[in-house]
């Protein structure tokens, strides 16, 4: 079996404003330690045994700054690169479809770009688990990791069926639920929804042709039609269009029936919200995490990240304090949902 | 009776950073409204039928500012400059030698030029009756606040007999309260100590001359020594050197039997922390007070304050949010006393 590790990189993250901004997406930026979530999910990929050098998918705008941070840590990547964005499934389809014209037994493992998780080693290990799922079984496996709280800002999965060792069927994917059902979910061994996942090219090409063939046609010819420039792979534009544009939740996943689940145990976040960030983050005795200049006073429980102003905090208890390229945020850390809604208001003013 | 206001602009400020920091000191900022509470002191004073043009005291450092922002308002100032900072019983003695220099007869309404006082009319009433009896009767009158909470950033006066009409002895000067000692303090009709006086220049000279020999000699010769330049009147640097460096409080007042208290009914604010500052600010229906570029959402209670960058804030009470000359303030209002702390901690590692 040969692995291809494919790394989609495409969002936005405008959860993470002030942080994240148009031109300047989530997964470039340090939010977890020294390197950006894309670097950190090259070189979680980089130590897997076996696996060949990564493939990352992304959008002409942000070629420059995946051959910038792959190359500041020495990892090899191919990048294909998407004329326009087209959401996940297009996505998927191109890197499947390129793989296959390299190794038509070829198995990947898709991984998003702006994730954090914990352990790599108990990841390779999943990873490895997966990837033999998929391999023999034909089965399409996501990442199922083991809530660690009733989380109501991710997707859950309700496994079912046995396929082989720890990896069953998957017999619903829930939506995210209120914070009632997240408690049942969790009591109920419902897993995260992480969004990775372990794949033949083949099986999830003909996935694609059965529910969606303009998404597959398009993305395939797209690969056929490709001008490849060293490392680069420009997919070509007019094909890609013809690509319906559609998530691979919707396109693939709720639909078929080789579905599967692996249970993952090490600690994962979608970093989709300062909470998240918190979460993910070192934090000392009383629960502050600091990046930057700053001072707590009588705090707890506070994310403070600045990019240069000195920060002085008084009084606080579980809250997000974020200065970046002049703005500043300031958030109750269970409101971190609500700053998509601050960024839409600011968007409408002409902010 | 003439009635010479003489305004003391000499403090920092220092629970008010980052708006007020060392060279910008808190009475030249616009910190409620859109003036500064030295150019609101001087046309309260302007206000006051028959009052004498104002005599401010200051140090060199804040010349230029007190020229400036009394030009800008056309209010014309005579500008006592003290050649070092000695607190404020040199700096009265001073302005009480110089006044009685012009009119040995003459009435001193002094006041601080970093309060706020929500009605002129109200104040420019209790300051004529306390001139009148400060004048008929040689006491040396303080203006005592009504409580409007049992607040424990303020000393309080015990009110004792009759001078004349609303005009009473002080029966004692009451240190600021805690919270419990505060609530007994209202019921027993203390009023708040607001540190703004009227006197005789030659009774608060004699008391001088009986409590701090040194200080009124020092003062004094400092006046007579003095350098007028048009509107400027550089005190001398030697004599001054020689009063006795200390408050009118400690001088004077804790000591003499002459002390009066005027109740007055004006709103009244020491401006001493962003407290004070919301409390005193126009605010909307939920509370909130904002100056600058900022959006709340589900906040209430909350002051914001920015000099340039935008601040978004996201489910906060009661909290106050500063950023001024490149630094950010979050601190919870009741925590506003602490700000010191905050500043003497920046103090200490060198920032």
């Amino acid at each position: 079996m040969s692995l291809y590790p494919v790394v989609l990189c495409g969002g936005s993250g405008s959860r993470l404003w002030p942080a994240s901004r148009p031109g300047r997406p989530k997964q470039f930026l340090p939010l977890v330690g020294e390197r950006s979530s894309f670097q950190d999910t090259l070189l979680r990929l980089a130590a897997i045994t076996g696996a060949k050098p990564p493939i990352v998918v992304t959008g002409k705008a942000m070629v420059d700054d995946v051959v910038a941070q792959s190359t500041e840590i020495a990892v090899a990547v191919t990048v294909l690169i998407e004329p326009e964005a087209r959401d996940s499934g297009p996505a998927v389809a191109a890197a499947a479809a390129y793989v296959k014209s390299i190794d038509p037994n070829g198995v990947i493992l898709m991984l998003a770009s702006d994730h954090y998780i914990g352990q790599p080693e108990l990841f390779a290990e999943a990873a490895l688990l997966a990837a033999a799922a998929a391999d023999a079984e034909g089965v399409i496996v996501t990442f199922g990791v083991q809530p660690t709280s009733p989380a109501t800002g991710y997707g859950y999965i309700r496994p079912g069926a046995v396929v082989s060792g720890s990896v069953r069927r998957v017999d619903a994917f829930v939506e995210k639920p209120d914070a009632a059902t997240a408690l049942t979910h969790v009591a109920a061994g419902y897993l995260w929804n992480s969004g990775n996942f372990a794949f033949r090219a083949d099986v999830i090409l003909e996935e694609m042709e059965v529910f969606e063939p303009a998404l597959a046609e398009g993305a395939a010819a797209a690969v056929a039609a490709a001008v490849t420039d060293g490392a680069l792979v420009r997919l070509d534009a007019e094909a890609f269009a013809r690509a319906t544009a559609k998530s691979l939740d919707y396109a693939v996943m709720e639909r078929t029936k080789r579905a599967a689940v692996v249970p993952a145990s090490f600690s994962w976040s979608d970093l989709g919200a300062w909470d998240s960030i918190w979460e993910a983050s070192d934090r000392d005795h009383t629960g502050n995490s600091i990046t930057g200049d700053a001072l707590l006073i009588d705090t707890t429980g506070t994310l403070v990240r600045t990019d240069g102003p000195f920060v002085g905090v008084i009084g606080l208890n579980d809250v997000a304090v974020i200065v970046d390229g002049g703005s500043v945020l300031v958030c109750r850390r269970e409101d971190a949902q609500k700053v998509k809604g601050l960024v839409d208001a600011l968007k409408a003013r002409g902010g």
